[in-house]
């Protein structure tokens, strides 16, 4: 870029917003990224990487010098430990270090504590910067406080009402404070039936409960009931944003999230894993139709028919599973229960084999022989009560053993749907025919 | 039940939150459902109906006298037309028109405006129960104002400024009301720059807004910016939920989000649409066998290997389409970048090809013959390429002509995967082997 180019260009950033800017780095190409990069002003810069996917984020953060890293976190001290906490997790240890060091004892203990609550609990969504008054105050006392503040931390919606150890006594909203009556006690008109989180419960549980209540934020507490910090909606918004793209790239195999314009060598990396695990299983299940290459070369139309039998079961079966995984997310299947999630699905399997199994057996019987319909049909019928079966049951088994249900469980199916598809096909028309 | 338990249930059910009571009804069966029914009490009925996910609440509604409907309406009247209207949407026109009757004029035009808005559009998710304030008011007398109140509406956490046309002028958030001088005007203190929303936008899109710039609520005006409603957080989250649902249904072909515990015979027909295509498509590809049905008999281990070729050339694809249909939805694709994602793809696809169909095409020739394993091997990365591109070319092309990028695009996929992965491998092997 020219200087008189970089000029403008600077000028341009200086009206946005960062998360503009953000979505800007975003959508350019790597090269691009750094001519922008450039031009943003210091203070900004710490509020621009938080805002970033995190792919790109780590993308840049690769080759930024350690100095300009610790520079741009410094930029966010003030504001809060939760947002330190969150760009510190991408930093190299290095600059973690460095950031730690110029903190308040205090603020290190803050850090250190955010730093080690694991990527997908309440605890890394947490922040720290709530208000806080105690039961005995009046209502006129703290909104005198309130006043004197000047400004409140950002998404204060509720006042945390706390005794003088800390414990929890409940909430107060602002619109409350607002309405109350000034000679009123805090005890008086602040909620006491409050929802908690603890820092270990599972992000994706609160983003239900937060729906459920329609909370905008919520206090985290510790086992006594003290009050540790809070969760706020825009932390819930954000994670559901970023695991739903997560899952999305997950089912299909996806190692890491990616960044869009990552190198093309790194990106197919990323890939491999199930794509070899793909690869593997695709080997396993036609390992079954070596068993029945006799036949097909007596009867070569068997060929012809019988990826029509496994990709259709593949398809019955992955209903099945997504079905379950996301009613097992949902917390709708128990041990009480189960039972009929399989008398549902291998219903419908049954249906569907039934009228799909009929249809294909009547087409294919009348295209070439009676006998080839109606091994078809009920090869179809089959495998698609089978796969369903199956379907239901990896989900719900990995579920009983504590493992994540949705982790591979479609490569499986379709594997099962495949190697059942071939070996029911092929087998009773050897049988049969 | 005997009426001893139906007691105990109804006094069990007193104490729960209308949400959770809803959670409960989404994990009964059908019939259970309705003795759980029976016990809530009528001003809780609206409550939990809106709360249910969408296919139990018409599930239950199904066997509900409309005077039952209009009754468990009537109690949401006095809250907000937002909550009527979202109910009403999923109530017979006969009991929609009795609730119509019942409202004073100026909420009957509301609630008429409000049904009026299509689904998944940011106007079906507002509400209209926002507090206004004037830009000369002082900040003493929007305080008094809402101490008079004595309530204020739900999720009041910003005050909407209009001048006397009812244009929005600004907003001011409680938490500067509380901070701000008594005499100052609201003028001097509301924020000018606002984001809006209008009541045709996206509501997909207004997702990612609201997790841009982390809003709590924001208003919803018309062309002339004249205030009609707010739009608030938890609405964001609710459609969040419904939607990434929907989504992942409608990736695996259901044609509407279904109730878990629905008849067999119906839920079977929900997932028709797709099977037919699945199994129109397969049967269409599976032609391209025919055609070589000569060679298979002549080298019948082909027929062994083909699936291998098409399921994973699938994987490369699906991989492919996934990523560009979700960088679609996030707006970071454009006419200038869509050869980069072409190039990234694409060249993804040719490192996999190269290691993937090498991997292969050794293993295949020390078990057969070279021949064969070459023929693999260059069928395969041929495949993955033609794949990747029509895998990034499908959903683009979607957008460019104003269609939904995702819809049946993994049909279409799975069927060029596997037509292409036929007839390169069985045309290859005709022509060398």
């Amino acid at each position: 870029l020219s200087e008189q180019q970089q000029q403008r260009l600077k000028q341009k950033l200086s009206h946005l917003h960062a998360a503009d800017i953000a979505h800007i780095l975003e959508s350019l190409a790597t090269e691009d990224r750094r001519d922008v990069w450039k031009q943003i002003p210091v203070e900004q810069r710490g509020e621009i990487l938080l805002s970033l996917a995190e792919p790109v984020r780590e993308s840049m953060l690769a080759d930024m010098p350690i100095a300009e890293m610790v520079n741009a976190a410094d930029k966010l001290h003030s504001k809060d430990i939760g947002d330190l906490a969150n760009l510190a997790s991408s930093l190299p240890e290095q600059a973690v270090n460095l950031i730690l060091q110029s903190l308040t004892a205090e603020q290190r203990k803050q850090l250190e504590q955010a730093l080690s609550y694991p990527a997908g609990t309440v605890g890394s969504l947490m922040d720290y910067s709530m208000l806080t008054a105690t039961p005995e105050e009046s209502v006129k006392e703290v909104l005198a406080y309130c006043r004197k503040l000047g400004t409140l931390p950002e998404h204060s919606h509720y006042i945390y009402i706390v005794d003088q150890h800390n414990t929890l006594m409940g909430l107060l909203p602002l619109q409350k404070l607002i309405t109350s009556a000034f000679d009123k006690k805090v005890s008086e008109v602040m909620s006491h039936s409050t929802i908690t989180f603890a820092t270990g419960d599972s992000a994706e549980q609160a983003t239900f409960t937060f729906n459920r209540y329609e909370l905008i934020a919520a206090p985290v507490v510790d086992d006594e009931n003290k009050l540790i910090g809070r969760i706020c909606v825009d932390d819930i918004v954000d994670f559901m944003h970023e695991s739903s793209e997560q899952q999305l790239l997950r089912q299909i195999g996806f190692v890491n999230s990616e960044d869009r314009f990552s190198g093309i060598f790194s990106s197919a990396q990323n890939r491999w894993l199930w794509l070899a695990i793909n690869l593997f299983s695709a080997f396993i299940a036609t390992r079954v139709i070596g068993a029945f290459e006799d036949k097909i070369v007596e009867l070569v139309i068997l060929a012809t028919l019988m990826p029509i039998v496994s990709a259709t079961a593949g398809n019955v079966g992955n209903q099945a599973c997504t079905l379950i995984i996301r009613s097992l997310a949902l917390g709708h299947v128990t041990d009480h229960n189960i039972r009929q999630f399989y008398i549902k699905e291998v219903g419908i399997s049954l249906i569907n084999g039934v009228i799909w199994g009929g249809i294909m057996g009547v087409f294919v019987g009348s295209l070439y022989s009676a006998g080839i319909g109606t091994v078809m049909g009920f090869a179809m019928l089959l495998n698609f009560v089978l796969t369903a079966f199956v379907a239901v049951s990896i989900p719900w088994l990995r579920h009983k053993y504590n493992l994540d249900p949705a982790m591979g469980a479609h490569v499986l199916v379709t594997f099962f749907a495949d190697a059942f598809g071939f070996f029911i096909f092929l087998g009773m028309a050897t049988a049969f025919l």
